[in-house]
């Protein structure tokens, strides 16, 4: 505890040091705070600062520290950052990050801003690639993978790539040098060397002999989920990212895989609380942070104007047993929270492959049992709280009855939902829940009102 | 869709298979069968057989077979196989799996089960081995960490080194020989060796010279937090684990590191829908579930009862004017769907390093706002709304009132409880849900009443 404080301390001096750096535009005093403490309190220190604080901080750091800084925050920071600077300093800033990381963030921005950085960019190759490489869905092995594949031509000896390695050791040193790649002449992908190999063979010796042939390639088109799948079988450190015609384009380290997979996990977790346009982070413009909300409350009043209309069409029940009234939101409320744990099983059998979106069978029976326990103990202990609490036995079974068969219906759906949404390539973790929570609103509305006016004559003045 | 269609009916093809092989007791058949279908698949199909029919298959199999088998599977298919074998036979099974895999599994498994196993491994060594591993909390870096780091004695040369990485290839090449590690007699870690630095270096020179002296390291006790952070900053595929005294006990790859962090975000999801005693899968035995599920559906109708209370106690008022029946759960649900956004937003920015536990006063005003421009909006239309149906402004303004007021006291409770449950070292995903609902319902509940009842003469009849 005291360590923590004392940390706690250090952070808010060097806030402190870089706001003064900041407000006297001494670019080396900036430099020299964010090297004393780490990436993750680099993080925080950052969210401390005004939006026209991190435009001096950029201007002073200059590019290439700029885009050390960029690297180590959170996407979501680094995209603010990005819409504070004006397209050139921008532009100057993305060229001094790898081209995975800065066609990522110009993929997250507004369009019209990501436009204006490009249109900036003066090499027209530098443009392109980044073009070709933000033209590549999220996710997926293009927009993942690393450039710079150290690559020898089929004919160079052992002895040949020996020599350039020792030669370039200083180029290849920022790269990660797992695997050598052996290429044709039009750069098509024909074998991969390992440097343990090398290191173990006779000089003289081609690498076409020392290679392993037909080495496993990933497609650049290939998908996260499937990319995940195959690192998860093969532990390879990374593969070779080839094009239609097999020409090498890239190296997917499998790290970057991980990263993006649990990147993926967070998102899920987000979109189920209702963060669901991208990430939200408190730094953001205040009226951004309301819309971003609000996009998704909007709907969902209407959704719940939905649900209680049951409850409106059902007042003159409610009028002669108004205890009812106590019960509506909590058969509405268990109910959801049943049906959500169903969603959430689905979501993650989905997830780890031992489910299909075609087993509707199978989640109808699983579900189906769970539900008639889970609600037959949920609507016995509500029911008899209900009876016991006006002395009135129907009442109690009112309650009961209207909870057990809601939980059921809840658990149904919250099971099936995201299979059909996965068959429909909606995102089982942006949909299920309001789709989830109105359904079984109506019918925990419309069950009690409906028993209860059933059983009228028993609960008159209750 | 076809090819699709085409996958389907072969994994069908494959389980009908399989379940004769299992019929029959062919192991070989089994074992062929596994073979044609990848590691997805054959998660799908594990989860289609029953429990006699998985303790058929491991025995037919062959523990070595099995344990190949069992390191595909999702962790929690895994675990209710072991489940289901006999402990001799379990023991069997894990003594072919990596130990840092057996461990964990071993740590998931029912206390006794897992002792009962442990008491049966005959090998004394081995027995003590897993038990030091199990005795690391899931997480940490001695957890995490694999065995087998190829060490060399600090007096070795560059010439000895290669000439045993030649003679040991075979041994080798099963483990992930990235770096190669320089020990004192006594194991103690005092240099690392790359690959690369040996190729090109003079035969006889001693790898004292050419190790990279006092290496970064991570003690055996860093938490999961502390290690993503490490790989975050620096690019290493993995780092050597060390004890107190600075032995080496291991080598941390980046890969584990980021594949627990995965399962973190994913644990996150779970708990935030309810399913918070461990995974679930559905071809656990039925009643685990129902328990599973019911133990936090239990406590979330006492709190359901707590905040409906304050229906109970107010129910003149809503005697009085019924139509204020239809908006107490919209008032309710509305605020809690409100709270949810910032409780995700703070579990988030907490995970980023954006945000610290300490930092009360910057969620406080950064929600304020949110809630105050967002409670506005949302209160404008559910007020209007009610008055239109009603034809009653005051209904209008009553409705309005509470749902703003309560959005307001939801997003800021939604965005400090897990401020407060990270202080206290309780997880935030697990509680602030429970806790911010009842919360809403209750205040929602009161604040729509309480406005009613001071309004009641303008509001009769409604």
């Amino acid at each position: 505890m005291i360590e923590a404080k004392e940390d706690e301390e250090l952070m808010e001096a060097a806030l402190e040091s870089l706001e003064q750096a900041i407000e006297s535009k001494d670019g080396a005093a900036a430099l020299a705070v964010l090297k004393t403490i780490d990436w993750e309190d680099q993080r925080w220190v950052v969210s401390q600062l005004s939006e026209d604080e991190l435009g001096v901080l950029v201007g002073i750091l200059g590019a290439e520290d700029a885009a050390k800084l960029l690297s180590h925050l959170a996407e979501a920071q680094a995209v603010e950052i990005l819409e504070e600077l004006d397209s050139a300093d921008a532009a100057e800033v993305l060229a001094f990050l790898p081209l995975e990381m800065s066609s990522n963030l110009l993929r997250e921005l507004h369009e019209e801003d990501a436009e204006e950085i490009l249109a900036v960019i003066a090499d027209e190759e530098d443009r392109s690639e980044l073009e070709r490489k933000m033209a590549y869905p999220e996710g997926c092995a293009g927009s993942l993978m690393h450039g710079g594949a150290v690559t020898f031509p089929v004919a160079a000896t052992v002895g040949e790539v020996l020599a350039d390695l020792g030669e370039h050791a200083e180029d290849y040193s920022d790269r990660d040098v797992q695997y050598l790649y052996v290429v044709e002449k039009d750069e098509r992908l024909v074998g991969v060397l390992r440097l343990r190999d090398l290191v173990l063979s006779v000089r003289a010796k081609p690498v076409r002999d020392l290679m392993i042939p037909d080495p496993l390639t990933v497609r650049d088109t290939m998908e996260l989920e499937e990319l995940a799948e195959i690192f998860q079988q093969k532990k390879y450190f990374g593969l070779p990212v080839v094009d239609e015609a097999g020409i090498l384009l890239g190296v997917l380290p499998r790290d970057a895989v991980r990263r993006e997979a649990a990147e993926e996990q967070a998102d899920m977790f987000l979109q189920a609380s209702g963060i669901v346009n991208g990430e939200e982070i408190r730094s953001m413009p205040l009226m951004e942070r309301c819309w971003k909300r609000l996009a998704w409350l909007g709907p969902n009043i209407g959704l719940n104007l939905v649900a209680a209309s049951v409850i409106a069409a059902n007042e003159s029940t409610l009028r002669e047993v108004i205890a009812l009234a106590v019960f509506l939101p909590i058969v509405s409320d268990m109910s959801g929270c049943s049906g959500n744990q169903a969603v959430a099983v689905s979501i993650r059998e989905l997830t780890l492959g031992i489910l299909r979106p075609t087993d509707y069978l199978r989640v109808i029976l699983k579900e189906g049992a769970v539900g008639m326990i889970n609600g037959f103990v949920l609507g016995c202990v509500l029911g008899s709280i209900a009876a016991l609490w006006k002395g009135n036995l129907v009442l109690g079974l009112v309650v009961a009855a209207a909870l057990m068969m809601n939980t059921i219906l809840s658990v149904l759906l919250g099971g099936l939902v995201p299979l059909f949404l996965k068959r429909m390539k909606v995102d089982p973790a942006l949909a299920s829940g309001p789709i989830l929570t109105t359904c079984t609103d109506m019918c925990g509305f419309f069950l009690v009102l409906t028993f209860a006016s059933a059983m009228l004559s028993h609960l008159v003045g209750v």
